[in-house]
């Protein structure tokens, strides 16, 4: 655990959002802040009213009246970072905002740095360090899957899953310990058969919550989704399609901008960012096909999945020979034949109904989108594992993640062996250190650094 | 006064910007506020709790955990509506806080309109209309000086100057109701020479409110300033030279972006737009002068001030030209010679120590430049007004002012003509009434509708 006398000084902070609006808060936490508070704000002895009131009164600064307020007393320990907390709402200026940091700063406080609050949350036990980085994955949520997934981590989703396996293992590493002192009686406390099941239970479970990242991953940063295909294949047609419907659910929403949502859809809660390659057609254009489509490939690379159209009129062969080279170049496609509304009813021509997985629709009339989209989500959403499930969501668990499963093994091969009982120890502790990694009992400065870097300044 | 059936519903809002924060507050105001918060917040008993209280709990919806949030809790008549509030802050995501405010919407709250809280205010007597004005110019003040004006406003500024007037005329019209009512007896209760004395130190001060208008447009809106010169004339320097200093202080401002600032310059509080024409330099290269520079008052004909540089080394003539043209064009400007330090000392020739009120500086070495900073500011803050006098900054307000000092003009006329007392009451009437108007005493829909229209939403 981190011990600092960084902790000691008074931080301040923006706590909202920059821009104009009705209000804006400005977050205090400290020993020093009832004292600031008191020097900046005119209603009397702050200190002594109760935690979880509000104060209507002015902040003034140097003689001037900078503005009126509302300040939130919140005492220690029941506040965010354990610390006493005033938080300041002022009108929503940004100017207004940065006088009173300023003001702040200027009776002793000191401006916070990027996560310094939820720094000070978990170093007080009021978060542990899966809960905190929840804080920055909830923030940043542009999904209603990465915002569940983010507030069952914030619950203590993950910690969870890894509480039973840690009790159970010093549970087991006590037993072992207490064969150690009797050694010279050479008697099992420990019963190997019990561990080898905790072990083999733990590496399921452990190994699903490791494989969950790919998904969690998707479920937090959202899916690229290339559309491409010849000229008039109908590739912005599917892209107004696909997105139309969306658009309305989500402009309804208010405080979403046009700007964030024009190219992404959520599938049953996932974010999918869908990139047309119109502006490539046109260069495509009296050029060969094939190499126009090289290049949205080459564009496109970067994107997750790619969407191949085409339209069920076209001979198959060229669509054969597309599938065939965007499966040799392993890039994950659903090839997507269009137009069937100008078919006549199953005229698919034998080639194109050799395509593999192929999805048949009318992206004019709206034909078999849902199913398309189904399909989209099943591609990613791939085995048993679902959103209800929790789902690893962050690089950095995954990798200690992984620690643990090597130590599982280590501690079973130990076993298989007959190792004496001080290394079997020793591999169990091992593995508890990889687990209080995860949850943050075992920490440094490098990864707290790490994990509060990515915070934005104020929370 | 509006009376209206609509303050019964129950208003919901995000009330901070948009935008990845720490936290973001979502506000209710109305008769139902504590039921729907209920029906969405973990804690029980919410209407029971005392008012400016703080809790901590769940909101969740549809049986769902949508975040862990901190209510607060305004009671009626103790809130910015003067109805019950419930404010509701929760994590900072643009997505979490539209799903609280759908939320909130489906128990029952309906999307406020814009400053539809502050109208409610206004409607409930916790601001007069200039008050409410002064909320949306604080929110978006960008400067000190506009700052300073909007919260002067904020806290009564425009209306108490008014008041004294007010009451003063209130007075006197009672006095002349009363000799009304007992006509018959040709008493005069209201004394001629005292309306006398009022009138003419209301037209003064009702003169001074009006007139500081100008100022306080430049204050609360700033003052657009087009740097204008030959290629070469050091516009650049000029423009970096000015804006350096000032960027090095507003930068260490948390909150403030570069790109707000970058053209920026605040001179005693002021704020001034500079607006470089090095854009249009480039294309008048290689084409004859004297259009470019044209060009350039034409591309700037919107700007309230012209700074003309030019290279002191220049035969004069051509730079007495040009001044001669923007005074005869009737644009505010200020001839400044540059690059004095490449200048043997008092060397300017003839042609150019004519120029009226030129300024000379050296942009590169730094030199004279703080007074031409005062010289710009005295150029807007022209007379004996200053920003410490209350500045009117509303059109509004100096619309119905200048009704007001017609008005007066007509109490007067009234009066040298020696008009029946019931005349007079009449005129006494039409000039309260506008009084009335400018503090929102007298106000109808439409003028509540165009003052309120200009909010945000969630204000």
């Amino acid at each position: 655990m981190e011990v600092s006398l960084q902790e000691e000084d008074t931080i301040v902070a923006p706590a909202t959002a920059p821009g104009i609006a009705a209000i804006s808060v400005v977050r205090l936490s400290g020993r020093e802040v009832f004292a600031i508070a008191q020097r900046l704000f005119s209603v009397k002895n702050l200190s002594d009213k109760p935690s979880h009131t509000l104060h209507y009164g002015t902040i003034h600064s140097k003689g001037k009246v900078l503005d009126e307020v509302v300040l939130g007393l919140f005492k220690s320990p029941h506040s965010y970072t354990g610390e006493d907390i005033v938080e300041i709402s002022c009108h929503g200026s940004p100017l207004v905002t940065a006088q009173i940091v300023a003001a702040a700063i200027e009776e002793g406080a000191r401006l916070a740095k990027p996560g310094e609050f939820t720094r000070r949350a978990f170093i007080n036990g009021k978060l542990d360090l899966t809960q905190a980085e929840a804080v920055a994955d909830l923030i940043a949520s542009q999904s209603e899957a990465a915002r569940k997934t983010a507030m069952s981590h914030l619950r203590g989703g993950v910690s969870q899953k890894l509480k039973e396996l840690r009790e159970q293992l010093i549970k087991f590493s006590a037993l072992i310990e207490l064969e150690l002192d009797f050694s010279q009686e050479d008697v099992a406390f420990a019963d190997r058969a019990q561990l080898y099941a905790i072990v083999d239970a733990a590496t399921i479970e452990v190994g699903n919550l490791a494989d969950s990242f790919q998904l969690g991953n998707a479920v937090k940063d959202g899916v690229d989704v290339a559309i491409i295909g010849k000229p008039n294949a109908g590739k912005s047609t599917l892209l107004n399609a696909l997105l139309n419907e969306e658009r309305a659910i989500v402009s309804d929403i208010a405080g979403t901008t046009r700007d964030t949502i024009e190219e992404i859809l959520q599938i049953n809660g996932v974010l999918f960012r869908l990139v047309d390659t119109a502006g490539i057609r046109e260069h495509a254009e009296g050029t060969i096909e094939e190499k126009g489509i090289e290049r949205s490939l080459q564009k496109m690379k970067n994107a997750d999945m790619v969407i191949y159209l085409f339209d069920v009129r076209e001979n198959g062969e060229e669509v054969l020979a597309e599938t065939d080279r965007l499966t040799r170049q392993n890039i994950q496609f659903i090839p997507v034949g269009n137009k069937m509304d100008l078919l006549p009813a199953g005229q698919i021509n034998e080639n194109l109904s050799m395509i593999r997985d192929a999805a048949f629709i009318s992206a004019k009339e709206q034909t078999h989108l849902q199913e398309l989209k189904q399909r989209i989500y099943d591609r990613v959403i791939s085995g048993d594992i679902s959103t209800e499930d929790t789902l690893i969501t962050n690089t950095r668990h995954v990798e200690v993640l992984r620690k643990i499963l090597q130590s599982l093994r280590d501690i079973r091969d130990g076993m298989d062996r007959g190792i004496p009982g001080d290394l079997l120890a020793l591999d169990i502790r091992h593995c508890l250190h990889y687990i209080g990694e995860i949850t943050g009992e075992v920490s440094n400065k490098e990864v707290l650094d790490y994990v509060f870097s990515k915070f934005c300044i104020g929370k």
